[in-house]
This record gives C-alpha cells, structure tokens and sequence, in this order.
C-alpha cells in the first residue's frame, strides 16, 4: 500500500490542502477584467493579452563601441605589423543620422550607440587603430562583417511577440517595452478583497478593550499580506456573530470584490454558522470545511457564482498559513499570472531542532533564523501557538508535507521568508 | 601571497565593488528624518524608534481550547477509571467579564478566547470530560496549573520592547501591533530618487524616434526598481549632454531627493563631465570612478553634503546591476533598515554550462531558469550584452565575486531573482 493511500485511510474526513485548493481554483476565471495604463504605472502587473513589437529594435543599426565604422572586407588581413590605411571621411554624432555613405577605403569615427552610415557593416574598437594624421587611420586588427555593431531589428523585429499574456511585469520588461515606444498596456486590474471581521469578543484597534474583549488583530495582519500581493484590501469593519449581519456583509462585498475573507469565521461558537451562511447565499457555495493542516485545519473554502468566499480561523498564526497557502494562489490566478516562474523569497537552511509531524496532516511550522560560521541555521519555534510575540520573532515557515512523518535535527530545509 | 592581494596588485586602478559601497556607505545616515503614521499604513516601513508595548496582552487569562474552566487542583489525579466529578457553576460567554468567582469543586464552561474566572487556573478540553446532567460533569484527565490557558501578559507586557528600531515591518508585525492597541507609530519616511536621464540620442517614450536616436528605457527600468524598495521616483526628465543643464538638474534634485541617479552619466562622452560636475557642485565629490564588476564597470560614485549621487552605465544591463549592486544598499541604509534578515529573493540552481570569468572582477552573469526532472537549472544568457531581449528572457542572476575565476558546468549557484 502506498503511503498517500494508507494517510487517506487514516483521516477520511478531512481534505489534503492541495485537493482542498484545487477544488476552488477550478471554479474561478484564469485574471479578473483588464484596463489600459500608463507603462509608468504597470510595474508589478500581469499583461492580459499578447504584446508585439510595433517597431524594430534597434531602429537603425548600430555600433556597440566606440571607434571607426568601417566595411569589414576593407580591413579583411590588417595586423599590428602589416596595417591597413583608411581615409577618414566624417564623424557621426550621437543622436543624428549618418547621412552620407561610406565609400570602400573610408572610415567614420562613430560613439557607443551612434547609427552606421550606409556602405558599413562593423566597428574597429578605438584600441584597434592608431591615428595616422587628420585624414588617415591605420587598422591594427581586422573585423568581420556586423562585429562590434547591433543590427536593425536584431534586438526586437517589428510583428515579434515580446511578452506573453498572463507575464508579472518586472523593471526589465517595463525598460523593454518603453525601448520599442508603448507608452500604454492592458493589463489585469488589481484584485479587490474585502475583509469581514467577526466575533462578538472582536473590538477595533482604537477602542479601549474591556475585560473579556480582544482587539481585531487579523484585519490588520490580512490587509499587510493582501498588499504584499499588489492587491486591494476592502475592510469591511467587524460583525457580531449574527447570521443576519455577516449575512448582509457578505451580499454588499461580493458587490464590489473578487474575493471575501471572513475573519474569525471558523470559531466555535459560528462555523456552522459561517457555512450555512454560504450556502444560503448562492451556488456551488461550500466546498471544504475543515483541511488536513495545522495550523489552520478549520479553514472553510467555498465559490459563490465564481468569486471564492473563504472562511479563516481567528488563530492569528493560522490566518497567515491559511493565506498564503490557500489566498495566494488564489490571488495569482485571479491576477492573471500564467507563468510557473513565480519564486517566492526562500532561504535553504539547517534544521537545529527534529520537528515531529503527524502523517496525512501538512504541518507549517514557525522558524527563527540566524546565522552561525557562515551557515543559516533554523530553529523551530515552540511555546502556545496562541502568543502574538512567536509570530513576530519568526523569520519564515517550514512546511512539513502530508506524506513526511517529520523532519531530523541537522537536515536542510527551505524556509519561506515572511 | 593571498589570492585576494594578488587580484589587488592585477588592477590597482579600479576598486572592488564592496570596497567603493563602503565609501558611500560611510558618509550617509542610518535612515532619513521620520513621520508618524496610521498603522494601516505601515506595511513594509521601518520603525524609527523601538515600539514598547502600553499593555498586556492578553489583557486577562484566556483559554486556548473549547472546554471548562477548573480549579487544577480539583482534577488532580482524574483518569477515564476513575473520574472527577465537579458542579457546573455558570456558562462563560465569548466577549463578556466573567464576573463571578469559581469555587472548589466548580467548573464553567468556556469558549476558545474566553476570559477564565477568579479562582480558575486551567480549562480542561471538551473531549475530556462527560456531561452527567445539567448541573455536573465528570473529569475524565487531570490538568496541570495554566494547561490550555494563556495567562495576562503571557504573550507581552506592559513596558516591554515589541520591536526594535529599524525593523521592516511586515505583516505579522501590524497584527502584532494592532493586538496591543498601538494606532500610529513612528517610521521612516520614504526615500524620494531623482532619476535625470543625459543623452543627446535619448528621446521620451511617448516621441517619435528619429534615425540616430533612442528611447528612453533606463528611466523605465529604474522607476520600476525604486518602487520595488517601497521608494518615491522622481523622473526629472531627459538631458542633453550639457555642462550647465546636467549641473541645473542636479542642483534641483538635491533639493527634494535623497539619492541622485543620473542614467548614461557615464557615456564615452560625458563621462568626466558628470564627474566635473559632481565635484563642481559640492564635498566631498566623487569617491570613485570605475569598478571592478561586469556589466557596470564605468559606474561613478560621489557624495554631495551627506547626499549620494551616482553616475550610471546607459547600458540597460549595466543600469539593473549598478543598482542591485550600489543603489539598493544604500535605499536599504537610507530606510533605516538594521535588521540583517532582510532577505533578498534567490533560488538554488545547477549551472548548465560554464561560465568563466576574470580575476579581480566580480561579474554579474545572466540565466535563464527551467525546471527539469525536479531540478532547476540555470543556463547562462550569452549573446551581445546591449539586447534588451537578452534582459527579458533573463530570470535572474547569478554572481561571480572578484576571487574566484569561474563557475562549473554542473555547480550548484545561487540565483538572485530579477
């Protein structure tokens, strides 16, 4: 029997977090809508469609050096000890056309970057002629044809596909795009989340928190982590367990957001209450309740006409896995991102402590990192899983897959950074 | 004779890059002036002094799992064999004071996150106890003083350092925050750069391209690179290469930035302008002129009055490394940033070929990435280093520091990720 069916046998009831996460992404649209931006303003974005070049690049051809344009087959056998002479016959400037053409035996001098006249087709590198006098160069080394220069259209062609749909732009490709003349893009808009605070114990951040009462730490905690992902965060304000309140909060958010984030929304006292809420609203509504995870194993996953409605544990450290284990991906494919070349910030480090895990549960575990004779070292992070402070002292996560019964002291881990 | 101080006495003439970082370094402030902030608006700033908390947290004793508060000592030496048997007391609710006193002998039952009563120091689980009747339950396992509670001020006390200063903020961080009632703190303010792009080829995006000259791209790139550090571009515009107009510019930027960047300042032909300039203008000038890295070699580096002010390559692959390499440290000391876990975004690769490289430089080396039989690989981008395709299809880069002569086909490298 194969480990991954005898960890099915173990726990029925509870999907891995995998299948969990599959089952909503086959219910959303690969990117939310687009809108045309300035390319100042799309760094960070993912194209929505295919863009193509309008224009070769470069536009002319040009030299890569600085030093003589020249027809390559004029210096074809010159040497330090057998020159070649050429007649100097102009000097192109930087930023004009080389308006007049080469005639075999001449040379122009030519900048990095200047355009070559018409009858050239290389560069002698200044180190590679000696000045005769004002009228007459020697070429100490010979070229072939297009050496030191960058051909019309070799970099771009016009018609060329530069970037894909679905690309995360980065500095280079928004440099790229400029260097060929789009000024604008479509792109994918942003990605509208709203969060929906509940518990009757939850008080805001600037109230003075009576006995009994805790303030609302995890919409602070999610608004970071769905900035972090280039999207919007909607706060929605805090709800009392009422089916009818959270019920009227989650109808006006799925109004204006992509995606609804109930916070607290797995607790004792109203995860029935959440799911009930979520199938009273729309179809195929609830789609998990409860994952093979810790921490986070409450998390409830559902669809309501396309938008992913996700109810989070009020567990501060488990709203962060549950996001970025399930929200993210989430995101990303709402954002319109195609590419699998998505890293995340990871470190490799070595495990100074054995984490013990169960079988059939995917663990994420905190981890503080410090270096030591040039080596990273990950501590795992014990003590209640309750306590604010141990998700500030750690620096990342180590994720204990569902088939892994744990992990030895002096292994080598990957630790998400945080 | 060590392999360093040989690589020293090959070329005296330029400096390694982390030598003439130094320089810089040394001359500007650890973080520029601060600002109070919402702290809904602190994600990804860095503190500007050391947050120390105004209260407990938690402000009472909470229980951590669903259950009924005890008196441990009642429940001493409870077992499924032989129970305990106690009276139910009262129903703590979530949010409310439980404002009743536990006696002897009693239990209260209590959500997850409800507030203990006097007289209890432990919640036994749900799943360990039998309700008898209404009015008693049977104990089926013992707890040990505070089992499954989380005691007042446990997590953070009063008086205590939540964070030190120059910590970048991250998400759990403003959770951490907003949990002991802190609204507004004290960060750094952003770094402002101006960009000032020279060249008489160099045209806007937005204008027609006439034969001889270019488009603006490094302006693009940069723009994109600054607002990757959380810092504000300042796009002054493009330049001809003129004394006066360069020097107008710069005494401009000055006056609103924090960090000048002057894109093609280097070119064949301005280059000891810009460095004329910058020491026309102010002390101590320029620090250096020329490094030992590949692509990026002609870089110019100076101070004016505390104020870095750096001359960049044209080259739109030696612009990137120029500021991975110069720029972002010295945003990250101008941010405040103290920490040294602040994690740049790199990957673990098998090199697919060969790259060689001379000693004494430090080059900056281009993959592309592939995932192949679970591994990734990472394959040199070769080709004329002035391609602009050559940077998209780039997807990071790997390092090769001015001590070691190169990298085998089949080593393992670190990839920084573009």
């Amino acid at each position: 029997m194969f480990i991954a069916e005898y960890i099915k046998m173990l726990d029925k009831s509870y999907l891995f977090p995998s299948d969990a996460l599959e089952k909503i992404l086959s219910l959303i649209p690969n990117g939310v809508t687009s809108e045309r931006l300035n390319l100042h303003e799309c760094y960070g974005r993912v194209t929505s469609s295919d863009i193509i070049s309008p224009e070769d690049l470069p536009a002319f051809t040009r030299s890569t050096v600085d030093g003589y344009a020249v027809n390559s087959l004029d210096t074809f056998g010159a040497k330090e000890s057998s020159p070649i002479y050429l007649t100097i016959k102009n000097e192109i400037l930087m930023g004009y056309e080389a308006n007049f053409t080469l005639m075999r035996g001449e040379a122009a001098s030519i900048p990095t970057g200047g355009m070559l006249p018409p009858g050239a087709d290389a560069v002698v590198m200044l180190e590679d002629i000696q000045l005769v006098d004002k009228y007459t160069i020697e070429i100490l080394k010979s070229v072939a044809p297009f050496e030191n220069v960058i051909q019309k259209g070799e970099d771009i062609k016009r018609g060329e596909k530069v970037l894909s749909k679905g690309h995360k732009l980065r500095y280079q490709d928004i440099g790229a795009l400029a260097g060929i003349g789009i000024k604008e893009i479509d792109v994918y808009r942003k990605v509208f989340i709203s969060i929906i605070s509940t518990g009757d114990e939850i008080v805001p951040v600037d109230s003075p928190v009576k006995i009994g009462q805790i303030r609302d730490i995890n919409s602070y905690t999610l608004t970071g982590l769905i900035r972090e992902t280039g999207s919007v965060p909607i706060n929605r304000g805090i709800f009392r367990d009422d089916y009818n309140e959270i019920k009227t909060a989650i109808l006006n958010s799925l109004e204006d957001s992509d995606i609804i984030l109930i916070s607290g929304g797995t607790s004792a006292g109203n995860k029935d209450m959440t799911a009930d809420i979520i199938n009273d609203i729309g179809k195929p509504g609830v789609l998990f309740h409860g994952v093979a995870m810790k921490p986070g194993k409450p998390i409830i996953g559902g669809v309501i006409s396309n938008k992913p409605i996700l109810g989070l544990p009020g567990h501060p450290a488990a709203v962060i896995v549950c996001f970025n284990r399930f929200v993210r991906p989430i995101i990303e494919k709402l954002m319109g991102i195609v590419s699998e070349k998505n890293f995340l910030k990871k470190v490799t480090a070595r495990l100074t402590k054995s984490i013990a895990s169960s079988a059939g549960r995917e663990d994420h575990i905190r981890v503080y990192l410090e270096k030591r004779d040039n080596e990273l070292l990950a501590t795992p992070i014990l003590g209640k899983s309750g306590l604010i402070t141990t998700l500030v002292k750690a620096d990342g996560i180590v994720i204990i897959p569902c088939d892994v019964l744990g992990i030895n002291e002096g292994e080598k881990v990957e630790v998400m950074i945080h």
